[in-house]
């Protein structure tokens, strides 16, 4: 909480995900962000929620998510007031999202700098993510920019949007001017990406005003501002619960990115390196998890023989493994998965054949 | 039932092995030959004894095994007569074991034909191989024969042992002689034997007279023969039960090929192709049973996407399999094993270790 800023801050944490590529632990009624990938026992919300600790006071603290997921976000972060978790009715990707969230906090703090940070993502080196997101909230505080959080790339990954970036006259020290969003690169371009020292991953993350956002909003995608406004006029009122239930799912389905971020101006990014991943899918777990001198990321009773670079999570039944190499092993109650590592992107189709097969107890 | 024959004709079952290389669905309580690992529910030791109906009286039919599986085989084969069933009160390997079943068949059924099978061989061409057995207990009627079956071999298996055979004047159309004995090759002897069509792969079945063995066992295992006489002066009387506890595991343990039929003269061989399978280990499961069209072996609940040659041995749970080729997954209620087809033989290795660890529960 700093003193210097002249405007108070809060934060919203995005949590409305499906965890999809995460099956069969992350399912529909417990989804990747209640879960604890990592193995410590902290889910991965928790973990969110921690982070900002000293940075943001948990009554300014904001849970978006589905409306199936309130009493997962009660169980997991009871220091977060309930009128603080704002339930949304439908699914309607991150630019409605984060509208309602800026809609509820301009109402009740006035034009406060709004943190926004997705529920799910994995963070090794927490001081160093504090200290970008404190100049983030600084440099969102100083005026009417939109401030997005880049990473320092360390290898081509395909999986992750790109932000391509520059020198600014007129930003602070540490603060580039955001050039322009690439989408998913393919293997190819991605090299050319980090090897040009010009792109930055897009983390996701963001930092803003209130009243920048919603002004941005409602520059772009009116619909979107239209609908939020309704929502603002009856926030605290008895009737929200109602209006939010007819009127969210009228808005289309956007993100922040695509909806708002690629057409504004004083748009900046700070870049850290502080051990980020977005824990997109399985393979993921070996570079933000402790693993084995073989490689091997290991939850639950797992014994190894001749096997490496291989992600195993299970729980208190053993799991013998033999001379595997690149292969995930999740094992459930209900569900096992056995996936060549390079496969991964296709643990989504499986949930798309469950669904066909309307075998919906196994999503 | 071949009324051509002088002699009646026994058949034994030698059901005590321990099925380690099939964990973790072969168990102490419940080993390989007790299960039914094609998935169509009958048991190998089931399907070893409807293969003898016609062939072999069920009166006639005995099964040797450890004291421990004796309620499974009375559940699994009811038909059989309780005093059929002798016990082992130690695994001694095959040369006691049917040194024991020769003595009691003898004591009451005279100088019979005994055919010696093992409980957990499978056979896809199930009338080609009675057509053999015929021929073996023929040959083994007619005279004093030691017959063992050999296999055509369809390729260059390194875990089977090989009989080296010749033309022999004496015997009949169809019966060879066997020249020699050899122990589980490499793969370059392998393909060798296999081209010289010299060789039959050493199938375990045997076929012979009681006292054609029991002569055999006298000049090759004295120390057998002597407990084995024993046995017999006992047999149906109230102290077998005693004395075979007492006695039966002073034999020493050896196999019927080193410790008789490799010393032993009038040894013959009958080859026969009938898709004959000792299922060693669980890549054997692609070649003796049914598979999909990308060659995967499914025995329960198994969604496969771009995923070949694999062999999944399930239950009622979802095992969903993606970019797997030549991958085992055998699935049970307290252990999973994940392993390469190539590392197959280290299954052994992970009972050694649960052994050492204490953990013989899942054993």
């Amino acid at each position: 909480m700093n003193d210097a800023l002249t405007r108070p801050v809060a934060a919203v944490i995005m949590a409305g995900g499906k965890g999809e590529r995460f099956w069969p632990k992350s399912r529909t009624h417990c989804p990747k962000q209640f879960l604890s990938l990592s193995g410590d026992g902290e889910t991965m919300i928790q973990k969110t929620f921690r982070r900002l600790k000293g940075l943001v006071a948990p009554e300014n603290v904001y849970v978006v998510t589905n409306a199936d997921y309130m009493t997962l976000v009660q169980e997991q972060l009871p220091e977060i007031p309930e009128e603080n978790l704002l339930r949304e009715p439908a699914a309607r990707n991150t630019a409605p999202c984060i509208a309602l969230a800026a809609a509820v906090i301009a109402k009740r703090c006035g034009d406060a700098v709004m943190l926004v940070l997705p529920a799910d993502h994995l963070i090794r080196h927490e001081d160093l993510c504090i200290d970008v997101l404190s100049r983030a909230i600084a440099a969102a505080d100083a005026g009417d920019n939109l401030v997005t959080i880049g990473i320092t790339p360390s290898y081509p990954e395909t999986g992750y949007g790109y932000i391509e970036f520059s020198r600014s006259q007129s930003a602070p020290t540490g603060v580039y001017q955001v050039d322009c969003f690439r989408e998913k690169p393919d293997l190819e371009t991605a090299r050319s990406y980090v090897e040009s020292g010009k792109f930055l991953w897009n983390s996701g993350m963001f930092a803003w005003r209130t009243a920048v956002y919603l002004d941005a909003v409602k520059e772009h995608l009116p619909a979107v501002a239209e609908i939020t406004g309704r929502l603002q006029s009856v926030c605290d009122t008895p009737d929200f619960q109602r209006v939010l239930q007819e009127e969210f799912p009228k808005m289309p389905s956007v993100s922040v990115d695509y909806g708002v971020l690629e057409h504004a101006s004083r748009l900046f990014t700070i870049p850290g390196n502080f051990g980020w991943d977005d824990v997109g899918s399985w393979p993921a777990l070996q570079r933000v998890a402790k693993t084995d001198t073989n490689g091997n990321y290991r939850n639950g009773d797992v014994l190894t023989i001749g096997t490496k670079n291989c992600i195993f999570a299970g729980s208190d039944k053993l799991i013998a493994a033999i001379g595997l190499e690149d292969i995930i092993v999740v094992d459930t109650a209900d569900a096992l998965l056995v996936c060549a590592k390079d496969a991964a992107q296709n643990v989504k189709k499986v949930t798309e054949m469950l669904r066909e097969q309307g075998r919906g107890e196994l999503l």
